[in-house]
């Protein structure tokens, strides 16, 4: 592998003429690209078509008689909790499955947190001079929005491949009573696709916390996600919390979003008996119970989880390829040049790129004026903020195969072009 | 009339006798009638079974060209706010579609007024010494009880027959900063049956308030919940509040929750364009959109206002009977006994029964003993306190109309023996 600073300046001033051609040649096709969005691609939503007509004429009746046209059921139909307890780790009684969005869920524990304080809380958090969370970086943005919106300080922490750096959360933890949350996503990371290993795990569940409050949130949101033959397993983070001796530690989030419709499934949470009870008793406040109809519908199309594994199959078939194209545009691109590296996810929706320092933005101002619109750079980050202005987050599901490819060629070299051009302003300076 | 006062001992000893007789003979028949859920009946909801195979195969597309299926859109449809716009009494721009529940919506408005303050608010809600709302009563008991969890302080203040007593809100709100809102249920109020006059919805729009971000929550429930063949219209909130230079006081709710299915409807919520920016903002860190398919469900159901107009002459048809067997067994049970007085509601979904002071938790007591579950005495007063133990809700939609017309009866008979045992007690005290 060649590093740009390896290069002769010549060298270097005929990699410039070569890339900006290349990049030139890619934009005067005025084509209209965008490797923005975390959304399935429409022939993904085809496979659950299905739902548009369920659950179907005279289906209102869940197994325990509810009607579910009416008001009630604030915890979700007991079959829906059997079904998407299998996601999250948990039996039904321990599961909640609501409307959606599982972010709401996510969302509205901070904000009962915030305004009564959890089970565990001496006050409500909005009550204590700070509250912080432990934000692993890269990650995902709306994590990182809801602690922005509530004034919640982020603390990052470094994503390894096996998880966030636990030496570091560790030590942040133990000493430090106003850190009260991590927020994790444990399989297929966004947007690294680092799989938590069965280490990390206990170290989350064993840790002393200085905060008798702390819960990891654990946003398993690409749990049956996969993108090899393989289906990843993780450790069940709610059952080694209870091993530890800190059973109200975990609450275990996800969704049908990416496996049915992502703008009409299911959200599930999954907790302790005490957190579940408590979510449950605040939520009730807020209202009457979730869509029950829309519950029915899902078990009509899913009726158990081997169904929905051979649904995830085929989102499978549809997205890898996709994923491999950018691989192959980037490895392709990039050749001999040690100028990025990227991530090959067993599963999930994203490809995390990083460039070299102080290229991230560049890259993806060349690669929209080249007519690629990509993630902003730094979103990955609390605040946008990326220290190091390296990561950029592909999201290749939503584009058609033809299209990903276009755009992974454009990306490649609008990042070959910005690394370029940092090299050369670095030698000039 | 008569008034137990005025019966001499020996006439209220015979009463007495005569009621227990009818009391027991009630009760000896092991009836088990519940009067407590203002929900819609099984009959009504099968008005709107079509929902079951809606939107239908192949339709999943907005007018607009959305894709229903995936992520976005956290106002909801165009062609749905059009729709419900109509019921709140606002251009679409200014409306929102969301989910199931309009509760939900008047909660995160409070929670985001606590957390961050609304647009007029100098500081968060939570930083404040004290939040106080006014409580016109008898009122719902979910408004009351999101000011119970959070800690809001709730001032009582009388219902008339035209809405709340003006003089006294105009005073509390133009002395006391610490009152942030109101509740109200301006149309068919939840129990009475009250419909605000113009003079009242003027005056809510024109009062000075203390303080800067005082809020009308004004949660139109029942806005084409007719029971007579009037289709009562009341004054534009929002329209009153533009014109008398309050243009960010009112903030209306409706849902179809008694329209189509209680629990999968719509939840809809309008304002001035400041309010739904700044609620589209705070809603859009907890959920990237609503289910936007079963907005396009209710459009295939309800394609205009004639259509949710002619949906709701077929709930009336199945419910206004229900009324009229309560209003017809009070009437004859109590007689020419002034023991009680109640509701005759031109809509909504309540009567609301005021027993002789002191009566009404025994009256509920005597009901349950008999078979008949009614709504707790005092869950119509904030923290569930009567103060003077006199109102009843009762909720006669659920139960078929056979059972409406048994348990109308037990009320009754248990209202009257509740008022000759206390006349009895006051005679021997």
């Amino acid at each position: 592998m060649t590093e740009l600073s390896d290069l002769s300046d010549e060298q270097l001033r005929g990699l410039h003429e070569d890339t900006l051609t290349r990049y030139r040649a890619f934009r005067d096709q005025g084509l209209k690209l965008n490797m923005a969005r975390g959304k399935p691609a429409p022939e993904q939503l085809d496979l659950s078509n299905d739902l548009l007509g369920l659950p179907g004429a005279g289906h209102y009746t869940a197994a325990d008689g509810t009607d579910c046209r009416n008001y009630g059921g604030g915890q979700g139909l007991p079959e829906a909790r059997a079904l998407l307890g299998e996601i999250v780790g948990a039996p039904p009684e321990n599961t909640v499955v609501a409307d959606n969005a599982s972010l709401a869920m996510m969302h509205d524990h901070i904000v009962y947190s915030l305004l009564k304080g959890n089970p565990d809380s001496a006050a409500p958090w909005c009550r204590e001079p700070r509250v912080r969370f432990l934000c692993p970086v890269p990650g995902y943005d709306r994590h990182f929005a809801i602690c922005a919106e509530y004034g919640i300080e982020m603390i990052n922490v470094p994503m390894l491949e096996d998880g966030p750096d636990m030496d570091r959360v560790e030590a942040l933890v133990a000493e430090d009573p106003s850190i009260k949350g991590i927020w994790c996503v444990p399989k297929y990371a966004n947007p690294t696709g680092a799989v938590y290993s069965d280490e990390v795990v206990e170290r989350m569940a064993r840790m002393p916390t200085a905060a008798a409050d702390f819960r990891i949130f654990w946003d398993n949101a690409y749990a049956v996600h996969h993108l090899t033959g393989e289906r990843v397993e993780i450790a069940n983070l709610i059952e080694a919390c209870g091993t530890a001796g800190n059973p109200d530690r975990a609450l275990v989030f996800a969704s049908t979003s990416k496996i049915t419709f992502a703008g009409a499934g299911l959200g599930v949470f999954a907790s302790s008996a005490r957190n579940v009870e408590w979510y449950l008793t605040r939520a009730g406040k807020r209202a009457i119970g979730p869509d029950k109809i829309n519950q029915l519908r899902h078990l009509a199309k899913l009726p158990d989880i081997h169904a929905l594994h051979r649904l995830m199959d085929g989102h499978r078939e549809l997205i890898a390829p996709k994923f491999d194209a950018v691989h192959e545009a980037f490895a392709r691109v990039f050749g001999d040049y040690r100028v990025a590296t990227w991530t090959r996810p067993r599963g999930g929706y994203f490809i995390s790129l990083d460039t070299p320092q102080g290229c991230a933005a560049r890259t993806v101002e060349l690669a929209r004026e080249a007519g690629v619109v990509m993630t902003p750079a730094g979103a990955t980050y609390p605040h946008g903020r990326d220290p190091e202005d390296r990561n950029v987050r592909v999201a290749p599901t939503f584009p058609s195969l033809t299209e990903v490819k276009q755009a992974a060629e454009g990306i490649a070299v609008a990042t070959l072009l910005a690394a370029v051009e940092r090299e050369i302003a670095r030698r000039e300076a």
